[in-house]
């Protein structure tokens, strides 16, 4: 059995590499996969369905082509009349508190795409390459563990034109670098390209692999060893490590203790030990 | 003078070596130092009572034996019948909800030891080697310091036991080595082992060092050197720097201006300056 | 035209080395930049003043002299009867109740000048050199970007006067080192000195440049270029991400989100993105 | 010109009684509007359309008949076999953490159904009357104001089946009225029924009126005041005010600030001031 | 079968009135129930206990005698030399920051028993009569729910003895009577009694009933019918009731369904409809 | 001796009607005290100079004349060109994110005027009567304590000119009127006026006087009560109290540990003590 396809999806190659692993690729190759309001659309409905699908346990992200992971919004279909980001805000006749509202509106829902992959239940692995730029990071940061070609070309590019980047950068990056460090505020209020290498140093990525293909293999040898493992143990772990954002050590566990109260009463738990005394490799039913 | 004995100890050799410090050493090598019940029940007591001792102003956590600091949960006493993790749940005929209620006792019973560590008012400095896995990461995040001997064999083993670690790792290791990085999410999903290089680099441990005795010694002598500052202005810097986390800059300024309110009040302070502006070695009064 | 200069100022040099930069030099070189009280008030106005002047798009500080950025507070002065770090606590007759509320308010004072060089509007650039001890810690945490020069000599020095860093340090490290590392613990646990480079491998700095002139010069490019950003989206970034710290990603979401409301609104991403798009040079309004 | 109808809808009235108020009727008199799934799903989908549009300034929310506002979860529907409180918990053969992760996945959606009340931008009045039991409290708790018909039967309802309210009212009360009083302990923690009075005394509801009919036009009489007023200003107000919770004055005040910088320049500032020293009625564009 | 007995209790008389009830009596009532060291120890250890001892489902607290709940402190004990409280602060020769880490870890051990007051799983009623000054506040605020004799005589009395309430009186007066009104100002910042009848219009009390006698009957009366309701649901809503101050309603909303996806796979959903159904009287297993 | 002059005020009288009381009145009775920007100043210097002023312990507020504490914002004034409330927004020419950044920095500017009544010190009383608008409930809801004279006209009147309240009403009502009720919520949704009567029964005010005469020597009499009281006890139990809101019991607890660390050292303690055991009327030193 496999996953269960994700229906009318035009933007997006979403397929199965190997067991519970599913890998979405990212398919505008001729415009550097850079995103409009279609593709939104299918993003969040990807991930909805991904989340809780019990057939999946690990999800890859990456781009199609070897030239970007995205070089993030496509700002000339951004930049037409009617569009928030136009030189009529959307609206030219409004005053601008009703701008605002509509502004604000849009903004929300564009968050809620990224804030969609965020809250996938499922382990997610960017693999980023060639250029990774404004919404490129803020999609990454949205991941879990993030790998990079080595050549990958990184920027917080949202300062070039003229915004502060509102889609989930600047309220994920102080999480998944550590901190708003000094290279964290060099990078996101200058715009300044950033290497893998420098990724790696800074921690907003884990691993550098050279070429695109050793790159997806690197990220779907770990995305079986993943899928490999008590699904009940990782997906609690994925969450109970994301609370722990922006509270506080006690109040994060009690909440793990709440949330074990059901969970360590899984079949995993029995299957996984016994498996580890045996030297055998577990098999754990579906979530 | 020397600090109070801890009395009926049997898992643990407590002992001085040098003024002002206490080296706590695990001692269960014949089982790689894993812990069961009576253990935990031990290391609290011991924390507790070293906490306001007067004469320690520095502890040193490390394991007997040159195999491991502690395996972690000892998997086959945990494994037995009426046990949390055992097959019937400590409880085969409740209904999950009381079962669920027993296992978050439990659970809170076995954070509060590991809580008694973190709150400690004298700084703690874990000295990790051999196999350092599961509560061997919750352990020692709840230190203040981490050194490591260079072959080190670490993992966040829980997912391989079949549940989310729940005593500690994922509520402190944000903390300690900053953020919820992509690092982090590869080691605690995965459970796969990492090194002490790796460990080093990515801010889990400050130090690597080659051999057992030396690491013990590297410890020995920063305890020796904490010991000899101001215990005032040591406990103090400590208490402010964890309630930091989880809360906001404004309310921990707050927090340290009430702190210090009571204590730049000191005799500490006049001795320190003295000595500074004489070159002398201060001595300081009890805490 | 240029920025209006601040009045009365005798311990800081004001001044504008490139449009829309302004330098702050600490200038008592003869006391190694050590800070006293009325130096306090001078640095609080500066920055009240800079924070809104809309000829200022990025502020570099640094110390006079090639010996030290700053050795910190003046212990001597800070010793001497009626203040409260003197024998007698500022006043020998009251009881401890009152002298902790004279301490109290006086600490918020010293506090309320460092987080004013934290609020301001305007990114800020340490540029770290020789001596950077005690207050040079508190107040470079308060920047946004730090960079060192190659010897700089650090140290969170405030545990050798015998008291807990109360003005800024223990507040604001966790949040731009990223976390409570081993290595924090480390330095301010026992006012070890430590070098640039250690800065820069735990992320103090982001740049290590050799000779107080080149780091000047780096100091003075970076600002350049930030100064040719779009300062609505530069200044958005900077609150925002300051925001971000001990508050949930969702809550830094819906604060972005308003922010934006209003400001992408503003003419400079019409003109950015015209820019971008005819690869001009943008210049932009006021702010 | 009118609001746009919500379209494929079965369960629930949705007119419009004045200009700018809409009313939503719950409409399964028969089964004194008690709530199953298919009803679920067709509030979410009326208050997420009301939310925005132009034409909508106040929305009120009462039952069908005279028996009930709401006498809750229909426990016949919600007992049968496949459901998540059914004897199998919707899944007999899973083991409880799998069963686990199925509620909580169904809990979220619930409660998802009740926040899309609660994010409503307009501000909303519930109109309670007969029995408003269990999804009742829960109901009007996510509402901004409500009134109580003076026969109005409550019950935080849901200890009597067995579980802790988990699809809000729990979380709300103590926001609602203020506090998690001695009375809210009482009525929450036995289920025991209580009257308009006592809602009324303990500030659940602001306003008891005799009669249903009468409850109606009160709660009518009310919106359109409101719908008088600027929609810029009564929005920001409920946005504002409802952030409040939970967190501190502090955060609170900034909040206010950045929202108000865009909201302020609305030209409903213009048209309410000059209508104010006019003493006319003034009109407000949509919003 | 009853309630474990609770050993080596001299203060307290602890009796069960009724099944699955248990009442503690403070028992010194020739010194109006007030308060010394001794009784601390008891007290913890009697709640700790009564927490998780299946056959205990509420708890009533109260005074022995008519003539006080409790006057609070015992102040003639507090201020005998060695004591925090007495004119050398338990130790005239030390600086005041060692006095001050003296009394800090004093006020954590007496704020330790009334917070096991509070975290006891089980609902507790406090029965007010008499005086019920100080000491008598901090610990009914710990409760559940507050009924008051009618000539009960209230006080904060602290501020009389020249302290901030320091045991719990702050930190839960806002939560228990809903904000930090003008009311809860007059009566903390200047001591003045207080009566039942203020105690009930602001919502400290829930209900006045004249006679101590009655005042036990009514207590008993709901402790009963609290004793009836499925154990799980009544103890689930008082821990997710608990967890909703000082956090968000997000967060809350949240923490709930992860304790729901363990607690409504209870027996007591299916007894507790089927019951409901078939209007039986339900039992339940023990919790 | 008395409390130090404010000097160069000209909209307030600042008297001395009891030893340790300071009156402030409101004083532009010709305007019902309207405020427009130089009273502004002189309030915020007011209370900061109050605040640490030794002689003082308690602060009563009132309005002069009888018609008005004060009717709010003097919106003639705020309508005038180049405010932030005019037609152009303080500057037609900027586009709105800049607009956005004057509105939003005046707003900091007025809310700092607010707050700076809000952290006094010392406690503060409001004797609200005649038109209590905007401004009115702004400013008191800052104050401790609020009592009204029974013909007091109150409304939140924001809303009627377009705006939600954004100097402190929607930040601190929720605290002060204990959550965010029905009440609440219909008042300031819709600035409809209220009476004192129902400012009574929902805890705005603890208080209702009849006659503006008798509401001064109510207040007067409560606060040469207070000043009675320990200073430090008294300012203590105002401080903790505030820092109550928006945060964890568990945080407030430890907080309030820390506080009372220095202040029980004390000589009120000591005084007040002896006094109570000795029925004397204790004295306190400055504070």
């Amino acid at each position: 059995m496999s996953f269960k396809p994700v229906s009318n999806i035009k933007f997006f190659n979403v397929t199965s590499p190997a067991p519970f692993v599913v890998h979405v690729e990212i398919n505008r190759p001729e415009k550097l996969n850079a995103f409009y309001e279609p593709m939104w659309v299918e993003l969040k409905r990807i991930f909805e369905q991904l989340s809780t699908d019990p057939e999946v346990r690990c999800i890859l992200i990456s781009g199609a082509g070897d030239r970007a992971f995205t070089a993030g919004l496509d700002v000339q279909e951004a930049a037409k009349s009617g569009s928030p980001l136009s030189a009529d805000g959307g609206d030219g006749k409004s005053d601008p508190s009703r701008q605002a509202t509509n502004i604000r509106r849009h903004v929300f829902e564009l968050q809620d795409v990224i804030s969609a992959v965020a809250r996938c239940e499922k382990p997610t692995i960017a693999l980023l390459h060639g250029y990774t730029y404004g919404l490129g990071i803020d999609l990454s940061s949205a991941c879990d563990i993030r790998f990079a070609e080595s050549s990958t070309n990184f920027s917080v590019k949202e300062v070039d034109i003229g915004i502060a980047a509102d889609v989930g950068t600047l309220s994920r990056l102080p999480k998944v670098v550590g901190g708003i460090t000094s290279w964290v505020k060099e990078v996101t209020l200058s715009a300044r390209p950033f290497s893998a290498e420098e990724a790696l140093r800074h921690g907003f990525v884990s691993r550098v692999v050279k070429g695109k293909a050793n790159l997806i293999n690197e990220g779907l040898d770990f995305a079986k060893y993943l899928a490999s493992k008590s699904p009940v143990a990782v997906q609690g772990t994925k969450n109970i490590l994301d609370a722990a954002w922006g509270r506080t050590v006690e109040d994060n566990l009690n909440y793990t203790a709440v949330w074990n109260a059901a969970m360590v009463q899984s079949s995993d738990v029995t299957r996984a030990i016994l498996s580890g005394l045996q030297k055998r490799t577990p098999t754990f039913e579906k979530l």
